[in-house]
């Protein structure tokens, strides 16, 4: 009792800070609450009598694990789309185990139950915490005694009384051990697939637009950070345009691996107490459900005593952030100043950079991208110390690993979308400032050396750094060519590519 | 109005779902929370004027920060004690500020309304996610922003009048560049030193007391995962409580830097705008608020431009983690069987491991803590990362860094907290069983060897072996010495230490 | 002078080490050394003229390079598969500049030349250490200026006279900054294809036949590390056989980006000084000569700046060597003993695990092998950190990045080998104590549930577990079956599959 | 006799890579080595005869390791400062177990004989990778043969004949399981006391010499990478001077529990085997050899299965490689250029940057160096998986975490001292380019708000930011002061420091 009133004080000032604690609306809800918070019902696993939150729909190992785990606060909930695919997943168990002789009463109400699951419409009664049991059982027990205590409602039984039943009627044929890696593959791929990768590729279009709209703005390159030969900007943003475009094959691969669920193997890999096929039908019930081409996996036992293909997967992810804070590098330094910077291009503006400085524009969103990149990196270290320590027949880092990988997925895709759409989007070359800093480079000189020679062509450089001249001043001042030659021979826009 | 209401949807969601959405009270509280969400009221900034929902102390800085940064959904806002520590400062500054000139009611107020955020009954008014701009500036004007709106109205003026003006009063001499790193430093100072460190306190007295409770019991010892010479069970837990005591002298270190406070460096750490000795006066307010040693940075360039202290700091919270997956997983080995594992310890049982097999007992708590573990060595990777990535007078990955350390902290912290008290606490030697293997174990015959010489010894050893017996069967069936011989020969109790 | 001095005695242990094996040569080395260490040319380059050494075939910039970069010593030398490539690439580059006008004779010498630095006859004349300038400009000119000084011997000319000229004969068409990436994806491509997956296929096969010859061998499982349902040990293989094989279509993938040749961008990737066509011919050029799918890059933009292609390379290896410690681990553990552990593996005794224990068998494959999983994963952060710090035109972490990828695929290769060559390959199964295990284990009680029901079932564990017997023990003792209906009920082989 | 082959030629290279750098010496040596290839000599140990080089010390079981573990090549070598500490600590070995009566004659030739491994002058004895057992059991066997054999000589006896014995002589009262980590805090503290702080320390009086020299050069400043509020070049060094000037700290204390001796320990922590005093005596006198303060370790069974102490070190060395990555970021940013980029450093010229553009300077120095921070955090990741995977009384990643640490401090303390002596010492303000710069700068207008008010102030930037003109163009044409006032008014030396 004195552990639930932690965990519900822990709660409380969560949830009521959400309302505005001063507003009347709080005082009728805090009164809500209080009612909430003063009914329990018993409910019983083999430890024996547990209180629950009557109007919970969990049960009495949720309950346990929610006082023996109480680590990092509310936001270190398992995430949501782990408890969306465990719905996806239950309800399409049920209706294979109907097949297999599960009541088809029961079985229909777990499958209703599993859905409203599946939609987040039950995403309160999932308190547990990431940082639990590391096969993810609680979880798993989490979702089979909400849907067991709603499929019961649904067939008109109350709450605890296990009309329904948590084990033998939601987890039949499943152990903890098969149905977690299970909805960890479930939930990457629907999160990689419908959420990241879209945002990608919206990113990608953009940053090909802007090399097509860029395509005749001929600039200085930048080697070692030095002046060096110049390309057009078209170019220059080709090259993000390819480092973007070069995820797609990532995905193909990780997601040969990524497809495969362990779902069948239960306790150990071997598919003790399922029936033959089981796991063929449940993968195709899975397929069917989310429309994504989820297949059995080859070998169950590598299924749950590795993660390589979240491993892998965290690799793709590692290399976009890689990427990405190359190309977010690039875009605050090109378009630094606005007087004292490169300044070759301008940033769309977001918000007052200072309240002082008009034209300070500060690159927010370059800097909210390259903070997820670096929060990318840290989680592929995470998940790779979690992958490479399993133990036997288990690895027992699964929870932090689903967490890790859901969670570089969402920030990657988001703050790939908010760059594109407040960043990319909006970016304008300074043509005038490009101009006059390729005109002033050093480097055109080298369309000098085949009409004057490499030495006289480096006297002309050497004069005009000394002298802080332009190329053109230095060439007059010695002599060796006239104003005219000169023009004719220092072209950049010739020199962005091979010759004929 | 569209992007906020994208925002008000995001939100919406999460808030009732914290309520159960089926349940009659949630129908009285959305009913509350649509009045809400129609009523906005006007606020500005330089870029103009901008709708805000009239129930929040936020002004239009916040608001836009809300509509430019959709990334990552309200498990990513600023943490807490972020929140806090800005109350902290802000209520410092308006107090030394007043010493500067600042009108005193507007100082009081100012200082009243800090309070409250320092205490945390205004979170809900702090909406921004970690993902926005590097330097923490959104965050800054968020408690400007609510600090001035709540001062106002305490003196009796409506919000958005800016009867009491976000930067003008509020941020006084102050800029983001300096308040963001100086809360950055309050709040872990805080966490690490009121939750971490007692927290490792704790579990560091606990495996002491097990190091004393075991320090009469002869164990076989492993290297290399193989049987070796013995030990006490006290011995091996001494190892533990040395490891865990190791920690400290790295706080007292990694202090050193933290206890530094940025503030009075404002934009670039020059101190434009504050008058002498405000840096100073500053840090001694915080450190009374705080009551902790906190002294004003000694170079405030560096103290905006890098977060080595961070960095160092992380690497504090990394070398623990390294500790603590050692105990956790030296303690789940040596729990491990019951029937087929090590079996020395008896770990305590705390929910269901099956329910079939009584006696499995899942070592759970070590399983969450090396979850922890694994994230705190990926976090230190993403710190490491942001900290080398600084340019010129500003690092601009402040808020990740610091979420990432307070993340640690409090993960660490936690994780401690319940191994501690679900595990260490409990666990039990299995005396017998420890007894077994010591006494099976071949390399007891290495006590022979004066007596009988080491080829002798060899040979008693390896028949043991062949034939899977005693080595006292094995010394008897070779002839070399008698069963009292053996007896008073072979005593594992006394190869536990140096001799005289 | 006197830099020389410090260069030439850190070189001189690694010089004399790459004299030929025969030994009469090795009298001429020893002898040419003494006069080589008196004995110096004057080379060239832009700042003018500097002391080599006479015997050495590089030019002045190497000679400036290694004066100013002391740094880590010979260690730290560029890996041979790099300088190797570079021979490669030259005698391509020669090959196909004749058709765009090099004299004949000239190119025909150079492509000799690049020959024996493609077949490391000329390693000791490449003295530079990888930690150099980041586009590995001084490695490129280093290969230049020893291809010149020998093409130019092998026509009868003189070192240092520049008949053959390093930047305009052997560096025609190219730029550091496209040759450097291109001899990093030559080598890269040419140690994986040709060294490391040759190795892990042994592995693979190997860990596949232990599964076979172990497939009727039944065990206990392990989840959490404690006793689970059985499984084979046959079965426990297959998922380390998976695990192996997943690796397969990590490189088909990572492959397709690593086949990309940045050859033909030149200085910026524009291709400057270029004719039309040569990017195609020179990757065409390097097919042919490695027998390699190389094509020349899409986008030589991105191949410059970036080298995304490198850090998903080495997410791959990052996954394999997480794949290979959870094996490694596993082998160890269940090898562990010989009395007082799991002990059902019999691993290969390689070398004196101790003076004193026969029998003891120190895993020491598994260690090496875990401590290079370790490595590769530190060598996949600094990767990406080196990836993730392009600058607008170029990447300049480039001989870092290629260092350390060619360190991970090496040592996983070597260790792959070894551990399978010197322990996978010979290790046994205990049968004897396997079969004890598992017999004694609880959790066999389940077969009893459908016969007797759950309540019986688990009174009989409760039983066995609290008085320490058998499950037939405590059946017998509580009457609930006879010992013949025990005995047909309690099977483990029934336990590995699901059931019709 | 086949692996040796491959042994043999592997060796090779390397082995006359040792032979003495006096030419007469090289011509025995050479003249031994054709003897070397076809002369071998018998050594035994427990599992029988071997055939070992004749002109080499090491004995049976470092040939074996070399035969059991062909991984990585001779690159991958036990670090020299591991092989040197080795000599170290058998020396002070051989003097203690003298007072413990071990035979004064041996004693005293087996201190001469450890003498000369402690001075290198045995390097090519040691031929044992990296990749070995995770104890370095093999290593210290290495160790043991080599000054066995020599000391046998010493004495008038033959290699082979064990006159002096690796074990009961040389090891004695010693196990590898201490001697290991003993050598590794001895290799460790003596690089970092000797070699990397002294680097550092000079790294920092150069940057504060020039923080010095550049007090009065009023600069932009830059935040977000944008034009800010000026501070003087010298305050901006006077950061990166406190950065480095940050490490000291880091040792004192990363020092203190690496002075701890696991020595005394022997193989699992208890000391077995040695007699009271043993290890404080031992510290002692290795402490006494080196000069530095080393203790004996207060809990040997943390110092055997654990190596906090290493990845604390790590977790420091880490800490400068970000600060270093940092200075070395902004240095290469601020010389960027000439003509395109910032341009405000003239850094030194080395090596000619391009043979067409006089006055490119590639920042080839920052390049080096932030490759090796690079590393340095991937070691620190390699150190970190390491550390945390010890089980039970024993580390065994321990030659791996030997050769990252070492490897990290080693090029942190080369590229650092190559960076000060080749860059930061040679670095030029250009005066002129940082004035026109500030001048330019728009955001000196904050110093009119004090005359003109923040409106009119905000409206003469704004002007100035749309036509691109000066401040005071902007100021003069709006009639808001005169020019007199104008230059009255916005003086940047005033606006660099906190005012009275």
């Amino acid at each position: 009792m004195a552990a639930y009133v932690v965990a519900r004080r822990r709660s409380l000032g969560w949830i009521t800070s959400q309302l505005g604690e001063s507003s009347p609306s709080v005082v009728r809800c805090a009164t809500l609450w209080r009612s909430y918070s003063t009914s329990f019902r018993e409910e019983r696993d083999t430890f024996g009598p547990i209180q629950v939150p009557s109007d919970k729909l969990w049960g009495a190992q949720t309950q346990r694990s929610l006082q023996n785990f109480d680590i990092g606060g509310e936001r270190e909930r398992m995430p949501e789309p782990i408890v969306r695919a465990f719905g996806i997943l239950k309800k399409c168990a049920a209706k294979v185990n109907m097949e297999y002789g599960l009541d088809p009463a029961i079985g229909k109400a777990i499958m209703q139950a599993a859905q409203e699951v599946a939609e987040g419409k039950l995403n309160d009664h999932f308190p547990l915490v990431v940082w639990q049991t590391g096969s993810g059982t609680q979880s798993n027990m989490n979702a089979n005694e909400v849907i067991a205590n709603r499929a019961a409602e649904i067939l008109g039984h109350k709450r605890g009384e296990k009309y329904v039943h948590p084990n033998d009627h939601v987890n039949r044929a499943q152990s903890s051990n098969d149905t977690f890696p299970t909805v960890m593959h479930i939930a990457a791929g629907m999160e990689i697939n419908s959420r990241l990768i879209p945002k990608l590729n919206t990113l990608h279009s953009t940053l090909h637009s802007k090399s097509i709209e860029f395509k005749d703005i001929v600039k200085i390159g930048r080697t070692h950070t030095q002046d060096a030969t110049p390309l057009t900007l078209g170019q220059e943003f080709s090259g993000y345009t390819t480092q973007v475009r070069s995820f797609y094959p990532l995905w193909e691969n990780a997601n040969l691996d990524a497809w495969q669920l362990a779902q069948g193997g239960t306790a150990v890999g071997t598919g003790l107490n399922t029936k033959k096929g089981f796991d063929v039908k449940i993968a195709r019930a899975v397929a069917e459900e989310t429309n994504l081409p989820f297949v059995t996996a080859e070998n169950k036992f590598e299924a749950l005593a590795a993660h390589d293909a979240f491993v892998e997967c965290s690799g793709a992810l590692n290399t976009i952030a890689t990427s990405l804070m190359k190309i977010a590098n690039d875009i605050r330094l090109l378009g630094s100043g606005p007087r004292c910077g490169l300044g070759e291009l301008i940033l769309p503006e977001n918000e007052p950079g200072s309240s002082i400085m008009p034209g300070k524009v500060n690159p927010t969103q370059c800097e909210a991208l390259t903070m997820v990149c670096a929060q990318v990196m840290g989680n592929n270290v995470a998940i790779t110390v979690g992958g490479s320590n399993g133990h036997f027949e288990l690895n027992v880092f699964k929870p932090m690993i689903a967490s890790c990988l859901l969670h570089s997925a969402r920030l990657l895709g988001d703050a790939s979308a908010s760059f594109e759409k407040n960043c990319v989007r909006g970016i304008q070359a300074n043509k005038e400032r490009i101009s006059k800093l390729l005109h002033e480079s050093l480097m055109l000189v080298t369309s000098l050396n085949p009409k004057i020679g490499y030495d006289n062509a480096a006297a002309v450089a050497k004069l005009a750094h000394k002298e802080g001249s332009t190329l053109k001043e230095a060439a007059l001042k010695l002599g060796v060519l006239t104003s005219e030659e000169f023009d004719t021979l220092v072209v950049p826009e010739k020199m962005i590519g091979p010759t004929d």
